[in-house]
């Protein structure tokens, strides 16, 4: 049975999920959802994620939502096939899980918030707000600073192999590249390197439509 | 070679990793760290996360921090010992790994802003904003009525037994209970009763210093 996917090709957390699963050539059936009419908030949505996010998989029988714990189901299930990204080793997979946790918790909240700023807002007519702009590419600077240290000593952020831990930065990396907040990964040549390595990759090209 | 961790006893991440590794029966060594007098932020600490923040976890040569990257390297590594605290099915784990972002991304922004609003601030003389304690306890209502309808369902969050799902939730939930925010739990009865039943585990007795 085909693996659906819910989602929208906006929504950072749904690329995540299409990106893992073109990294493992894995089919699926993109099955849309309309954020603009509020689709993700009805009664046959909200089925499938209760608390109205996209996206959500549907893997035969198996419902799931919640795109970190999406791509790690399909990174283990199908860890034979495709691109590997995950470490079978334990001491490797807990440094990984320390570098999904460090995207989780540290690189996300300040990149979402500019993302929303200085690319979403606009879209929707909105006005950005500059103060706030200020405040998170601060906190992602020094996010960032401490990323330039880990990939002066480790190609990627998990160890020697892209993983996991790299392809969860993509959605938001996409959506700041062609902004002003760029300059915060150019500036620092590790990151940059990395982020022009791991956005170049085919499965990434091909799950942001590019 | 003994567990180190470096921590704090107040810390709700740092809790979550004591709580961790009572139900796995592990011993490890408690290494204080002085937040009062920013001990996080010395260079020593810095070593061990570069973020600055309690706990990291020394396991010989391997140096872990991020608390739920720590919990889930334990729970794996010390499968066989102690209380299970993951799930070896795929799809169940898959379940598991769902409710743990849960737990991440839904409950502990609110409930760490309470935590901080209605426990922490007291405590350091600090003054109580009421318009945040509304804002975030009618945010932890939502994810608490979603919680009320899965664990309707399920005697736990990720299944039949107790998992890192429910575990990841011991330290605010401890904050809360003593606090006015209490009823957010006690209003529903089968997070009420869910509640009860983990915060008397053994394990976590122990880990919270009861």
């Amino acid at each position: 049975m085909t693996i659906k996917v819910h989602g929208s090709p906006v929504s950072t957390a749904s690329m995540r999920v299409f990106a893992c699963l073109h990294e493992k050539g894995v089919p699926f059936e993109f099955v849309p959802v309309n954020l603009a009419v509020g689709e993700h908030k009805s009664e046959a949505f909200l089925s499938l994620n209760p608390f109205g996010q996209v996206p959500a998989l549907q893997d035969g029988d198996l419902t799931l939502f919640e795109s970190r714990a999406i791509t790690n189901y399909i990174a283990h299930v199908y860890a034979d096939s495709g691109n590997q990204l995950i470490c079978k080793d334990p001491k490797k997979m807990a440094i990984c899980s320390v570098w999904m946790e460090v995207e989780a918790h540290q690189f996300d909240p300040a990149s979402s918030k500019l993302t929303w700023e200085l690319c979403l807002k606009p879209l929707f007519g909105m006005t950005t707000d500059d103060a706030v702009v200020a405040e998170f590419e601060a906190k992602l600077g020094k996010v960032l600073d401490i990323y330039e240290a880990r990939l002066s000593k480790s190609k990627y952020l998990g160890g020697d192999s892209f993983t996991l831990a790299d392809l969860h930065h993509l959605p938001n990396m996409k959506y700041l590249m062609p902004s002003k907040a760029a300059q915060l990964f150019n500036s620092r040549p590790h990151v940059s390197a990395w982020a022009a390595d791991i956005l170049a990759r085919p499965a990434w090209l091909k799950a942001s439509g590019q």
